[in-house]
């Protein structure tokens, strides 16, 4: 089978080398706009050649786009304009527009609206991993508009990978990555924030950050443009759920104002319930 | 060298582990209430026998009190009421306090304040690990009050396991630690307040969650009884942070609720420059 990925950074670079190494795809097909990104993926054996769109859609079986949400929502009609029996798929956090882009298309029915919950804080082809996506869920959205080939194809592609399958719909979708994904990196970065503009010694942060700190924080290292298209687009789910974080900080900030111990001790037994769902 | 630990549990413990370990104590001895941890720290050989806080003191060299901070406080006095050739050193997250109670004391240059820069989000004798602290900071404040004989004991030991020292003042050090440790904690208490408020399916979040969101979440498993006493002793320190970082999160939120894609850029390329400091 050839593969075409189409952005290949930290996730088209992953599923690339993970792809390969369990001898699902025999050749990869890079597309990419920045040419370094092009050079590095050939260099560290990502991807096998590098050609145009329309040569790389010609040219392969199976095509994935994981470039950041908007970019890939300006690049889909033109895809599916080009596909006939190939099966186009993406890998972007938020689904309800791109799903109601694909559902206006002649072509929907080779388009699979899909969101590995998988990734890292790190970016471009050299945060590339050959082990990625194992044990963690793959959503499907709105399968109901997909050609049932096309489906089957990628669900053995992510099963091959050791993931599972869920299945929602993209709005749905949306308001779940809001609580469970988008929101830690929104607390992650203004986390950083906070720290950057209080903590002017660098120093001492560097010496006295333990572990607890490097978790809560290691999110704020992710990638700039791949995170403002999600927020935006994501937008009301977003702000809801951060209007609910920022409430739920002002009772710890009550509970310390009126050294009420009881209360931030209720607080924090609350949030140990959380045992329960992550263990 | 006979070591005694008041308080058996993740930070106590894992002090006994390792230094039985490296071969620096031959013997522990235990001082703890809960009958339940006494027993579970015989079982795992953290501690060698069980005596009362009295009996320990007179059989030992050297004494820490890894108790959550306000029962060390309460303790300190009785304990260097106690010792006269004896090392006595805490292992807590705030040290103002303590401190200021130690200089009130004659016994006072027997008294080590340190806080090793170590944990998980886990407690009890259980919790305990046997290559904790290795390559961590321990922060020792106030050392101008401690005897020479003292200090040099609990500096050896620390290095023993692999930790380097920190010298800091125990007002500067509260207020270091406000930043870099204590808010992460009530960020990541009330990110799981706010899931669990707006996430009423659970098995939505343990699906979904990636491994984003546990490690940002990962701390609000700590323990609520160790957390509370340190927040409200460091009340002004945590108040401060705390409304620089609602303040934070308030710019996102005008970013997202302007749909101004722009400043939402800004605040997410400024927060990637903790990785200059945080590798």
């Amino acid at each position: 089978m050839r593969l075409t990925v189409i952005g290949i950074g930290l996730m088209g670079g992953s599923l690339a080398l993970s792809l390969k190494k369990k001898g699902l795809v025999s050749n990869v097909i890079g597309v990419d706009h920045n040419l370094e990104h092009q050079k590095l993926a050939l260099q560290l054996g990502i991807v096998d050649e590098i050609m145009s769109l329309e040569e790389a859609i010609a040219a392969s079986d199976l095509i994935a786009i994981a470039t950041p949400i908007n970019v890939a929502e300006s690049l889909l009609p033109t895809i599916l304009n080009l596909v006939n029996k190939q099966v186009v798929f993406d890998l972007g956090s938020t689904k309800e527009s791109i799903v109601g882009i694909a559902k206006a298309h002649i072509n929907k029915g080779r388009f699979v609206p899909t969101h590995p919950m998988w990734g890292t804080e790190f970016s471009g082809p050299t945060a590339a991993q050959d082990d990625a996506f194992v044990d963690k869920a793959t959503i499907i959205c709105n399968k109901e508009q997909v050609d049932k080939d096309a489906l089957e194809l990628v669900e053995k592609m992510y099963q091959a990978l050791g993931m599972h399958m869920l299945y929602m719909d993209a709005i749905k979708h949306d308001i779940h990555v809001a609580y469970v994904s988008h929101i830690s990196h929104i607390t992650s970065f203004a986390l950083a924030n906070t720290v950057l503009e209080k903590e002017k010694e660098s120093d001492a942060i560097f010496e006295l950050a333990s572990s607890g700190f490097e978790s809560t924080v290691r999110l704020a290292k992710s990638n700039a443009e791949m995170w403002v298209p999600i927020f935006m687009q994501n937008k009301e789910n977003v702000l809801d759920v951060l209007n609910e974080h920022i409430s739920q900080l002002k009772k710890f900030k009550a509970s310390l104002e009126k050294e009420n111990p009881d209360y931030l001790l209720e607080l924090i037994q609350n949030a140990n319930k959380i045992k329960r769902i992550l263990k």
